[in-house]
């Protein structure tokens, strides 16, 4: 149980490979089981960037795959990124080896985790990845291992900490998305290219893990229906305040129509509701199970200590042998999840017209409503400086979803509406 | 890693072990891995009570030690419950054959957990006790496996159900404590004799084993502090609210003055916190850590489906074959945390006076209140009706706990304050 050095490479020495490399070097000793690390070799894109750490301790390695086959390296780290290229190469070469792998790629195990699954069972090689979702908060470890005696009917969450940085701020300052997305990326809060993350691509990938953990099924990113946060208007941010609501971009995955319902939207969450409360950069999730009932987890998604940390852990893991499945079960058997038909799925919305301010047009918008059998829960209409008409948002009852499509399309097309019809999803939490 | 039968044994069958039993039932291969479980002998106090399912399927035992011995048994369950007698003697027989053990038992890990891990780890035997604490909501498991990356700070929550339904009721139903507490014995969610849950020991046990986890110390039930909530008064949970608070039973461990400091105490949550939003029987709790910052995890803390799931989840994580030290690192190096003086714990502290209606009161209990160095953040007085005085509260700055003790004191004494005061900590959280 004891003495052991187990040596590591590290693949990727960005904010969480640096970090990483911190810690390790301060606290080899951290496993509890009296086992120690060293890192032995390293690869980046470059060796001269100043990390703030020296890795002339370490071999380096231009070659990720190289790494991840030398005999030196036990246990393979990596923290690249991408679906594809090195990162899959690297990770692919270290699992044929028998290698165990750590990763924090979401991309990678929700485009290929089935595959690698495969693989890293045929090899006995552990494959883990707590830091892929939810940073240092460890939802992999409590679906994976933590409610194995249960059957999870659904999770729902806030996954992006960037969107939710982006809304939070966009509600405090009053300022629109694009002002508020421009100060996150010079603050470093959000990428140069932000499409990964206000796309809700990120989410979609991170939520297709917990699907596949939650269901007994194969990830499958391709079913993910998503929508990013690119849409979302300040309007919309202070009317849904005013309606008791708070605009997030909730990711969630549950049981339906014998498939699996795996969604990302900017959608209503109601004020004083956990999710609604979740601000800045934090992360959120429910996990409801038959048994168990209803969890709730929040904690920081994303940086460098807690993303870290979650690395540690998994090799943590890695040290006292466990022998589990990478997800809930053989990945051979694993069937991927199918997406279901949106249209037929069952929810609140929020819609938002511009109007002309003249008589009869509430009458012809709700007769409309009724045409179509979307019945309003409530109604708010707040005049609005500059908006070049009369802004007026509902509410829905619970509506099939076909039914709200082409409720908006019906009422477009009303000569006294000025705009396409804004809609909005209530989150069902 | 396919095919084997786990032959478990179950010394106890009340909610939890009569959950566990249909649970494993229905699902003989709940585990990922493959492998199997079947119940092959149990025990309770009596082979013909009613428990909705048939014992004679099972070997019967009357003695749980003789249970634990079995040869046929190879994983042994405790869900007898109790610090000493036959729960404690079956886990150490168990243990010392090297058997893994599962327990739900508190009582029995806070008080006699480091001299059992020293047991288990000399014997090569899992103990595992993911049930002990938040019931399905794995704290355990967060502080054991998920945090080894990091250095815990503090921890702090609600862990019982039943004192925070009590005060949930009280609230909701503006109903004294006693007639809450006579429903909920009714209702079944109290016991008979009350005292474990609503004295605070429950908590405690609770909060001291996950102060072993998070500091990396052997559990020291002696060293915790305890206060229950037969004190809390409806006055004080509707004062409060007025003043933007909630009563909880708030559960705490932090490091401090060279040990560690274990809390249970009726605190004020402030209204719209986590804490005070978490209501009925729900459990809560925040674990901060340096590198990852604050987690929080809400879930059911109690109940057949909860429970019976984190034993079902400890007995995978047996399957697995994975080996870790009970706590934190190997047992026979952990050292018991000691308590701390909390004379020296600096807070802010609600104080309700009943005081006289004549001038000059406040300029008395203020001038007493700065004689010590106490000073006022908040101040509220409110007619009520019947209250045979003037009831006057205060929220004080933060303040050694010795000076309010000493400023209670002197207010007691004074001439125009007619009853003892009521003392209550605001939650450091």
């Amino acid at each position: 149980m004891v003495g052991k050095t187990w040596r590591i490479g590290v693949a990727g020495l960005g904010t969480v490979g640096g970090g990483l490399v911190k810690f390790l070097a301060e606290r080899p000793d951290f496993a509890p089981a009296g086992d120690r690390t060293e890192i032995v070799a390293v690869c980046a894109r470059s060796a001269k960037a100043n990390r703030g750490f020296d890795v002339s301790a370490f071999r380096w390695f231009d070659d990720p795959v190289a790494l991840a086959k030398d005999p030196d390296v036990e246990v393979f780290v990596e923290l690249i990124g991408g679906a594809e290229g090195p990162a899959k190469a690297a990770v692919e070469a270290a699992l044929a080896l028998g290698k165990p792998v750590v990763t924090a790629n979401k991309a990678l195990i929700a485009t290929h985790g089935a595959a690698l699954a495969i693989l890293a069972e045929a090899k006995g090689a552990p494959l883990l990845f707590e830091a892929a979702v939810m940073g240092g908060t460890p939802a992999v470890k409590m679906l994976r291992e933590a409610m194995v005696g249960d059957d999870v009917k659904g999770v729902a969450g806030i996954l992006n900490g960037t969107c939710n940085y982006i809304l939070t701020e966009m509600e405090a300052a009053s300022r629109p998305f694009a002002e508020v997305l421009r100060e996150a990326q010079q603050l470093g809060y959000a990428e140069a290219d932000p499409t990964t993350d206000v796309g809700g691509f990120d989410a979609a990938h991170k939520i297709t893990i917990l699907a596949a953990l939650a269901f007994n099924k194969a990830p499958n990113f391709a079913a993910a229906e998503i929508e990013g946060i690119e849409q979302v208007e300040l309007l919309d941010i202070k009317l849904a305040r005013d309606l008791g609501y708070r605009i997030r971009l909730v990711a969630s995955a549950s049981i339906a129509d014998g498939g699996v319902s795996v969604r990302v939207h900017p959608s209503l969450a109601p004020l004083g509701h956990p999710l609604a409360e979740t601000k800045g950069s934090l992360n959120a999730l429910f996990i409801e199970g038959t048994r168990i009932g209803r969890i709730f987890i929040q904690g920081p998604g994303a940086g460098e200590g807690p993303t870290a940390a979650a690395v540690a852990a998994d090799i943590a893991d890695i040290m006292t042998g466990a022998v589990r499945p990478v997800f809930q079960s053989p990945a051979a058997g694993l069937v991927p999840f199918s997406g279901v038909d949106a249209a037929h799925s069952v929810g609140k919305a929020y819609l938002r017209l511009l109007v002309k301010d003249e008589p009869g047009v509430i009458a012809a918008v709700s007769e409309t409503l009724a045409e179509v059998g979307v019945s309003i829960e409530s109604f708010l209409q707040k005049p609005v400086e500059d908006a070049g008409g009369v802004p007026i948002v509902l509410i829905t009852h619970a509506t099939p979803e076909s039914s709200l499509t082409e409720a908006v399309g019906r009422i477009a097309r009303l000569p006294v509406v000025l705009e396409q019809p804004r809609m909005l999803r209530i989150a069902r939490i």
